[in-house]
């Protein structure tokens, strides 16, 4: 038996460019041999883009992640998950909310129950779930609550040259500024560590701590945080055997020179991650949730219904997604097998 | 007559990586049949630190650069500002603060006679420079005060593959988002544009504007900065006839597609400017000081005490310095001669 069952792969808005993702994405990939997924997704609607996009894509629709291996070489598989309105690209439609959520708990559920090896994620539109009373922050935050973890999970980008966590994320540059904690350094620092370990197989990760300020502060020449905050947060994961090292200056801390000299690099704020890792490659960028009990992976971009149904967005970032999430898999299960 | 006179190239931090910076400057540009530039250092300390490395550079003394083009080819020209004693790699001393500065004092001087046609800067270590009661927060104040402007100077990085200009600087972050103003983002977009026109013979300068916060706040969802300060900047240049545009979201305007589509990006804090210039590019990277009644530029890396008198310093970045800077002062002449 194959130790890793296929992945879970979300619809994500379907005004958005996350179905011909995922037909682009699947024929990349058996192209290749894999891994396989099958798609939480309404057949009816990615025939539709498919065959308006001239693209020749079987689709077989299944009934659980069990039949999609041996479907995936051949066909598309699907989970049928139906849109109560036909999605119009560009236009996202409050309406279909109940199928973008139906999607990801649907998907959430098989991992759970080690029926998919992962999810992936394509993107959704939060100002239009929004409108229909979702209450979560974002995808990360709703897929904390559905596998009922109590600590928010931790947002890691992975491309091929850099790992960044940023410790902050979606809050005003003032308020990452005002909120930034101690505790929030260490315990995001300690994911990082355990994820980088189970996740990415790297047995003694080394994390590499950014400065807050310009030049790290320069010894207090240029604000406090470095001291105040940051030193402490390092020798807290140094005491509890964390290889972390830093504050480092955020502006050469990821030139070519540095980035082989750690495993991953904790940031402060938003930008502070984003701007490094989306400037060196803005395609090959994988966002992987930690602290979740099951792997979940998603490209490292939103829902573009400005080019939504034309066929022209880059796949490569869900084929990472994918890619990752599968190896994440493969190296829990050898794990649990051994 | 060679319409442009030699530049000027000075000391720095005799401790530094400066002296072997402009040996090895000299080196690749002699071979490579110039732009010439004057030294104005010591010929001594110059001498030792060849010899010690092992390097054939001989030293020709001269009065000024009007003897330099000739002696170029054949020597490494300079103009004699003597050490009170004698420097030490990696030891900064205070008792050489003279030097430095005179250095700097008599490049000015020649830039403003024309008899240089620029100023190129090796690093000082202002930490050194403070305990002698030097009362500047850097080079480029000390430069706007020798030269007399009235508006401090502004700071632009260029490197081959991204120009970026910080609206505040030396401060820590918390001071950075208390102090932005759109009155300075106007100052320094007009700036900005007036340099790209004059140093870089770029006829409408593109100029993209970026955001404060994550994406640029979205709507306001995250931070008010934009619409607050950011946006009437903008209006305000384009009502100025300057091609600004954004707010952009910082973490997506530096990415391979996103750069062509701007000739400089005017970014509201150091390290939004330095982190994707320095990601990109660690050693090609240039800091032009415009605002200057002359041409200013300096590699853009410290004193490096720790690896000073090894040989093992990258001078791309002085080479790159010099070379900018002569293209600029070739373009400020032929447009003073049309």
């Amino acid at each position: 038996m194959d130790a890793t069952p296929p992945l879970a792969l979300t619809m994500g808005d379907p005004a958005g460019i996350g179905g011909e993702l995922t037909l682009a994405a699947w024929a990349r990939l058996r192209a290749e041999g894999g891994p396989a997924f099958v798609a939480l997704d309404d057949p009816a609607r990615l025939s539709q883009i498919a065959a308006q996009l001239g693209w020749d894509i079987p689709i077989a629709a299944v009934s659980g992640p069990e039949e999609a291996g041996s479907v995936f070489r051949d066909h598309l598989p699907v989970m049928t998950i139906r849109c109560p309105v036909p999605p119009v690209p560009g236009s996202p439609d409050p309406a279909n909310a109940p199928a973008v959520l139906g999607s990801i708990e649907r998907a959430v559920a098989l991992a759970q129950a080690g029926r998919a090896g992962g999810v992936v994620t394509n993107p959704i539109s939060k100002a239009t779930l929004y409108r229909t009373g979702f209450a979560f922050p974002g995808h990360t935050e709703f897929l904390g609550a559905l596998t009922g973890v109590r600590e928010p999970p931790v947002m890691l980008l992975a491309s091929p040259m850099l790992r960044v966590v940023p410790v902050t994320i979606h809050v005003s540059l003032r308020q990452a500024l005002d909120t930034l904690r101690t505790e929030e350094i260490i315990r995001t620092g300690l994911a990082l560590s355990r994820g980088l370990r189970d996740g990415f197989g790297i047995a003694s990760p080394r994390i590499a701590v950014a400065g807050l300020n310009p030049h790290a502060g320069e010894e207090g020449a240029m604000g406090d945080e470095e001291p105040r905050l940051v030193v402490p947060a390092i020798e807290a994961l140094r005491a509890q055997g964390v290889d972390a090292f830093g504050p480092l200056p955020p502006d050469t801390m990821f030139t070519a020179r540095a980035r082989p000299t750690y495993d991953a690099a904790l940031c402060l704020y938003h930008d502070q991650a984003l701007i490094p890792i989306k400037t060196l490659d803005m395609d090959g960028g994988v966002n992987v949730t930690l602290g979740l009990p099951i792997i979940r992976t998603s490209p490292d971009h939103g829902t573009a219904f400005a080019i939504a149904g034309q066929g022209i967005a880059d796949p490569g970032s869900l084929v990472a997604a994918i890619r990752l999430a599968a190896d994440m898999a493969a190296r829990r299960s050898s794990k649990a097998a051994a």
